[in-house]
């Protein structure tokens, strides 16, 4: 069926132009790689700026920042769109210790962080502590076993998996519904292991969420040395306790904005084809690859068309989203108003895996949409681009397709195996973030763009 | 005839055993990224015992860290290869000042270091800079102009090419033949820009070398930055001079060692399979991407073998190259001596491109042979790897086919963006090795081992 699809429909695509299409690709590789301009935005956003939460007033200035730095550029329209985002403060106190019985009592400090989400402690919480490995396992348990207790998930990364974000996807059901399935049981509070491949002694936050039929118990991450370290402990000593303070707080609600730029199409102005990031990050690090480099790089695909001349057919669109952490308002917001006001969009490609080296795009779509861009690939080759497979598009712009795929959604795919060293963490600054990788990433954005707008996803045409 | 041959020989290759051997493949990954010691090897290597250009005590620690390594493994031989090698020290003075006259005399000072190899200057030269942006530029000014001067060579990478390798190789003439053409026509001294994407404060170093009819003259790499700052200089004022000292000085050549490490062949124990890499570096930083990452790659490879119990039929040798920085007198013993005694070699593979996510590998070797190892790329799709190619093998394994092709070259292509970050300067240590990029690595050099003790590489079995 694909064979017949690709004769039928695909093969004649590239026929026309390819040797126009490689020079073409090729001057947006020179433009980014040569006078790429991502690398400095980065800096700013991630020096400047720093991390920016949500709610945050670093997120007020970096919207701001997005809306100026893209105004600069001379794009045709630079505009907000309101979004209604949850505001959640980290709170000056978070500390745990580990209590155990050698011959005389010992304590020791834990390297925690409240997850995102999270209610505070009551003052210090302190409880017996017990580990598990998995959801069922805690099931298993049950109450008897669970009730009073600080449930510790101690699961981690399956280091045999080559794409690391297989590993993250294997884990972080202990994270994002650990306290309340832990809840469920009665336990007190929970603590999980950094969503890490690194054995390191700084905590990974992230998302969790609770249930409101479910009593709310705090939850913070922990680091990968410091769980090793626990986990030791409860091997070796009876009666290990935890005693563990959050002063973390969930304020109202508040008006953020998605920062949208257009460059306006000359043939079909009404047909968008997007790219995003998006510009909130979690509260540690300066959220450089995570996602500085998906809006740097977003950007910097409409700069190229401007500085190159490229008057596209379509109007191509950066949207630099908030809220994704922790919520997804942004996401949400953006595509309901597109269903609202019927907008086409042609396309929507996300960079939120990284910064990283580029090794391809996952594809969101119908068979022939993805056997469309699979034509595309061989001029991706000698950019070293090899993965073009079907596969989640992003966050941000997965509601677009809520109603089933009127919109081909596309990821960048990223080198995977570092991600995990900085995300969500203190390391995630732009001094991890390579400039040329950077850009690369931004060129292999661009040429996309650049294709879909020349010979559109519709094999009909 | 490329199709011809594929189908007379190559194609019923792979059609035996697939896919056991997609197992046996998956299984040497799973030793490597669940129970690698490459990275803690690597670790020992960079932090105990540091850079270690040859010649040097550094140099002799390896050596015989290498041994104990090796041993500790319970291969089946570990042997020393004596080899005569020069030693050069880098003194210790290397200092610079630019001096111009603004409107009064300004001093400021450069980053520089000799190159490897180089003469020391008697005692301070002070001389006029004259920049050239390439050998054909410097003999297009000739004596009249350059006589007297301190050639300043400042071409930088072509940031345009997607491997850095090939900026690398465009730019390198100016530091390897720099000092010889500027000494033709009367210059004093050499300042080369720093072989590096980065725009960075610290000079990168590498060999150079010395023509016995031509004057020789002290030779320097300068950093980037500096490198920027002299050439603004040099557009904004009239008679820019500098100031250098060098104390480097060449010693008499000394015996070290060549470190081998054999697993015996159960069929075929006279036929070896080597990996390598050099365990020298220069005297910068750690020799922690180049070549430390071959080093314990090439180890690591067999150690595989021995924890899952392979056997294989070829021996399988891992070569812990001496020398290779400057004089790769280590990969021309070792030859030499299999070409004296006439040791059949299957093929040899080698890892020095930095310890980065593995891309593939190049293949150096007749037509039949390149296409006998595409025939195993599909086999290493799962892993990312996808560049097989014809291309150079690498500088110590060479001279095993300085009679032609007699022995199939390969080597390991890890994604190049990074490398020249590093690459010969103090920012090459271990912290910049990331620990699941140097295992797959190792992963990817181990399973075409596998493959290779196989099937072989000779068409006619």
């Amino acid at each position: 069926m694909r064979t017949l699809l690709l004769f039928l429909f695909v093969f004649p695509l590239l026929c026309v132009g390819q040797k126009s299409d490689s020079l073409q690709i090729r001057e947006i590789y020179d433009e980014v790689l040569m006078h790429g301009e991502c690398h400095q935005n980065l800096k700013y956003l991630c020096k400047k700026i720093g991390a920016r939460l949500s709610g945050s007033p670093q997120a007020d200035e970096a919207i701001e920042w997005g809306k100026q730095v893209m105004e600069g550029y001379g794009f045709d329209s630079v505009w907000l769109q309101p979004v209604e985002v949850p505001v959640w403060i980290r709170g000056d106190v978070e500390e745990a210790v580990v209590v155990y019985r050698d011959n005389v009592m010992r304590e020791q400090d834990l390297s925690i962080c409240a997850l995102g989400g999270s209610i505070a402690t009551d003052g210090v919480l302190t409880a017996e502590v017990i580990e598990v490995q998995s959801l069922e396992e805690l099931a298993e348990l049950g109450r008897e076993v669970i009730e009073g207790k600080i449930v510790f998930y101690n699961r981690p990364f399956d280091e045999k998996l080559i794409n690391t974000f297989r590993a993250y996807g294997g884990c972080v059901d202990q994270r994002s519904k650990g306290a309340v399935e832990a809840g469920f049981f009665g336990a007190v509070a929970v603590l999980v292991r950094s969503m890490t491949n690194l054995h390191d002694d700084h905590p990974h936050t992230g998302s969790m969420h609770y249930n409101d039929t479910i009593t709310k118990i705090p939850a913070a991450a922990i680091s990968t040395e410091d769980a090793n370290t626990l986990s030791l402990y409860l091997q070796l000593y009876d009666n290990v306790s935890v005693s563990m303070e959050l002063t973390c707080e969930t304020l109202e609600s508040k008006t953020q904005y998605n920062v949208v730029g257009d460059i306006y199409g000359t043939e079909y102005p009404d047909e968008v084809i997007l790219v995003g990031g998006h510009l909130d990050s979690w509260d540690k690090g300066e959220g450089a690859h995570d996602d500085g480099a998906g809006v740097v790089q977003s950007i910097e695909v409409l700069r190229i068309f401007k500085a190159l001349n490229l008057h596209p057919k379509h109007t191509i669109r950066a949207v630099l989203f908030i809220n994704e952490e922790n919520g997804n308002m942004g996401g949400k917001t953006y595509a309901d108003w597109v269903h609202e006001n019927e907008i086409t969009h042609i396309a929507a490609i996300e960079s939120d895996r990284g910064g990283f080296t580029p090794r391809g795009f996952t594809i969101e779509g119908s068979d022939v949409e993805v056997a469309l861009i699979q034509q595309m690939a061989g001029l991706f080759e000698p950019y070293l681009l090899h993965t073009f497979e079907p596969g989640y598009g992003g966050v941000d712009i997965s509601p677009l397709n809520d109603d089933g795929y009127p919109v081909v959604l596309m990821g960048l795919v990223p080198d995977s195996q570092r991600y995990f060293d900085y995300h969500h963490s203190d390391a995630d600054v732009w001094e991890a973030v390579n400039e040329r990788e950077l850009e690369l990433g931004a060129g292999a954005m661009a040429a996309l763009v650049f294709l879909i707008d020349k010979y559109g996803l519709n094999p009909a045409e």
